[in-house]
């Protein structure tokens, strides 16, 4: 219903006659969009597959008489393939056609979710090589479905990044209801996929523990299925490893077949977005002091993997500990700061006080949700910690430092949450400029000669006499932006490169059994570091804006 | 941010000065309403508490050594005081001013909401006093707790229920910060109690049929707490009995409280809903066959309910399947039914083409949100049936029926969700009349004498030509209508008053074992259940639009 929201470039105010054209076009468009009701009967084929899916991967994961691994493979096998059948449909439907695509989205699509859709596919594919060379040698013995799999997968990963690359911003008018139906199928392929890959993950990570068997007989236990060749542990490692990151993948795409789904039927005028070049002139502390963060977060990253891998062939407790110790240490050093900088940046909002923009832009409303979503599954994780080390009474220096550590992370969230937020909503300061512009100029018409004058001023008016008063509050407001952008790529690193303190360090597991922690670990992280790379990028926004 | 849309009345289209007046008012507000960020705030908090409470929630039923009910109930306590002692603070704010309230929201509130709310308020009631009842006769051996949360949970009840009657329609102008965050605070208590309500009962439910020991030993296993009256097994049988409707009725308040968080600060002009009379005149099919089914199902879930619960003394193995088997075919019968003439009903919206209405509104908008929403929960119960019953190959008649129930619900409710949204998206009969009236007075203004005429046969004009043309559709429209509202509400009575066929049919229970299907169902069937009221009260404004 909310697909169709022209906008209006708020400088120049359209002429009656341009709004009653305007107007009678979009309530054509709205019409003929609103016709087949493509919209609703997407949502409800979105609804049923996702449903499906869930209680196909459910059923396979906790029940292994009557539904196998083989019988969700084949489910997700036909998923997948009839959304590649669509997206070549589509493909081919818009390069015949010369008019096509009329619309594009300038924000939909940017940069930093397409870079994060191409390395973690790359590493998708990998995994998936992975998995074929594993599943090969067990063929003389195994469902085939299971190396067709991966296979179908590979493929499916090259045509959805090339699809999501070349159609992430495009405003589909033709077809509209064909398009929404294939778009929600994308959709909830890329949940299932999700769902499946977060059930498979933790399943493997509780039966290690659990069993504490060699890994071949952990998944061919009664068969007596052997592996053909030697490399067989290798691959499975290695396969497992890179589950993360197709997580993460299945996320992205996700994100961007949604916005594809958003925009739909919408007319976008072609909006006069500001460009304002990222200069960091005037601005030092705040980078200085993040790039000191990140090398000493990377050094202390480093140290931690080092220690506890070589820990788990070793069993040297005593270094396993001291590897938390200083991980939990740097982690709560890094949150405190960006705590402190956050709450200078929401005095200096008080302190500066600007008009919100009133203008309607489902973007950045979609951009505030995904923060605000992504933001509950590190939230999730926190609040569960905090609950198992209070209970547990927080013994010992090493839980102590991870109660802290969850409450501070609590405590940034939202207030960083807070600062994108209501820094996004402001209105941008090149606006204001022009505003004030405007102002000066209409009061100066009435001295016709001079207004010539004051446009050549333009430029230079506001390096005097208002960029004084400004000053030094936007420069602050930018120094903390980009302190925390730097934070926050820190942050991501840790976690997206393999940083897992919550099974290193295994309270939690102890408390709240295996599968349960498992579960909310391998659903909370992936948003958590999806948030990680949403927020630089809104931060990069608001750095723009101040 | 989309709390202020003020609703333009469509028929009268205000001056252009009008409009300049407006919307510097608008401005006024929305810079007021924005200034605090109190709705970014009231969500943060309410996120923390919900998060927080899921976390002490899931602890204290799955892991029982550290964190108890006690604990949950200490947490609940102190959020309930909360809640109390804002809405106090609140209704004594109001009470004293004159011009607290200056605008009410005529969409906000519902009577089925209040109607449902007090029902399951009363019942909820009944559940806390059996429960102090029960726990006062251990309280010589057991925590105080356990007696001072029903206490509060009662009073509690009185208080939000009078709250929510009163005030359900108030758009807040005054201390919007305050009062945006006292408002969430009411949503997350009540999400957090109906969190503890379904784990509670999913519990419950589980430990009586895997230990299969007396009620007592199953809740005081190992302390051996004696009760100090008789009656304490009827009492616990009595309150679990009753925890469905607690369920309900915290979700019902949730619903309240979201509605009226919406409406802070929203202004809403004097919008002059048009006043249809609801009249049966000319409609007889529908309900009388609705009517018939009501009384069918009602007998036939009476048989369901008196058999299977003697099955439970008497262990009687065929007359509880004659019973399961009469009670699905009923059902069978029901969904066949309604999706048949819901199946008419999508037909005559194709052949009586109407336009759709472009004007926003939030409250329509928020209505098909929940009605989405709330089908989930029976979706989900289906899909996972129709999975458990494929798998296991649907063998015995039971399985059978039980599998096509679940398919044929699947189909009903995405077409009735279609039927539903389409037809509250239409534009009214009344307002295509004005609208066809209007043109033709501005055609016969050219002859100015004739134009009061015309005024003079507004009356008669559509009972002749317009009324013949669209009688039958509108006609078969409301039958439809009608037939539905009344199939939905045997299919509400149903398992709202204690029919249970996914547990007294075990296949689904040994398939996914029983934590997780008691789970599935105490969280999907509360929201089937509010699916029924909503839909039925939803099918009746379709039926006023037609």
């Amino acid at each position: 219903m909310e697909n169709i929201q022209p906008l209006p470039s708020p400088s120049n105010p359209p002429s009656v006659g341009g709004v009653r054209v305007h107007a009678q076009h979009v309530e054509a468009v709205m019409s003929r969009a609103h016709h087949g009701g493509g919209w609703l009967l997407s949502g409800i084929i979105c609804i049923n597959i996702l449903i499906l899916g869930c209680a196909l991967v459910s059923g396979s994961a906790f029940n292994s008489v009557a539904i196998t691994a083989v019988h969700r493979q084949i489910f997700l096998i036909i998923l997948l393939l009839l959304t590649m059948l669509w997206m070549l449909f589509y493909t081919a439907l818009t390069s015949r056609k010369n008019q096509a695509i009329l619309f594009k989205d300038s924000y939909a699509g940017p940069v930093w979710l397409k870079a994060g859709l191409v390395l973690f596919g790359l590493l998708s594919l990998l995994m998936d090589v992975f998995k074929i060379a594993y599943y090969v040698s067990y063929l003389h013995c195994d469902s085939a479905v299971k190396v067709a799999f991966p296979v179908v997968q590979a493929v499916f990963l090259f045509v959805q990044s090339f699809f999501l690359w070349t159609h992430a911003k495009d405003c589909v008018q033709l077809h509209t209801n064909v398009t929404r139906c294939g778009l929600t199928l994308t959709l909830s392929t890329n949940l299932v996929l999700w769902m499946a890959a977060v059930t498979e993950e933790s399943v493997h990570q509780t039966e290690i523990p659990v069993k504490a068997t060699p890994l071949i007989s952990a998944s061919y236990g009664d068969k007596k299925c052997k592996c053909s060749h030697s490399a067989c542990d290798t691959f499975r490692e290695a396969f497992y490893y890179l589950y993360p990151f197709n997580i993460e993948y299945s996320l992205f795409a996700s994100a961007m077949a949604y916005i594809m789904w958003k925009n739909v039927g919408r007319i976008v005028e072609h909006h006069s977005r500001h460009k304002v070049k990222f200069c960091l002139k005037g601005v030092c502390l705040g980078p200085v002091m993040g790039i000191f963060l990140v090398v000493a977060g990377l050094v202390t990253f480093i140290m931690y993997e080092v220690d506890v891998l070589k820990e788990e062939e070793e069993e040297e407790e005593d270094k396993r500990n001291q590897a938390l110790l200083i991980h939990f240490i740097m982690n709560i050093v890094i949150v405190s700061l960006m705590f402190l900088s956050t709450m200078i940046g929401c005095i200096v909002y008080r302190l500066d006080h600007r008009e919100h923009v009133s203008e309607k832009n489902p973007t950045r409303s979609l951009d505030v949700g995904l923060l605000v979503g992504a933001s509950m599954g590190q939230l999730i994780i926190s609040y569960f910690t905090i609950v198992a080390m209070v209970a547990t009474g927080a013994r010992g220096y090493l839980n102590a430092l991870n109660l802290s550590w969850a409450v501070l992370l609590v405590l940034q969230l939202g207030l960083q949450n807070y600062f994108i937020i209501e820094g996004l909503h402001r209105e941008p300061f090149i606006v204001m400029q022009e505003a004030a512009l405007h102002t000066n100029a209409h009061a100066l018409q009435e001295h016709a000669e001079m207004s010539i004058e004051v446009e050549c001023k333009k430029s230079s008016y506001f390096l005097t006499s208002g960029a004084d008063k400004q000053s030094w509050k936007r420069r602050v407001l930018k120094e903390v932006c980009a302190f925390l952008m730097l934070a926050n790529i820190i942050l991501w690193i840790m976690p997206a490169f393999g940083a897992r303190p919550q099974f290193d360090h295994p309270v939690e597991l102890y408390f709240y059994k295996y599968t349960m922690w498992t579960a909310i670990v391998n659903i909370g992280l992936p948003f958590g570091i999806f948030y990680r790379m949403h927020s630089v990028a809104s931060l990069f926004e608001v750095y723009l804006i101040s």
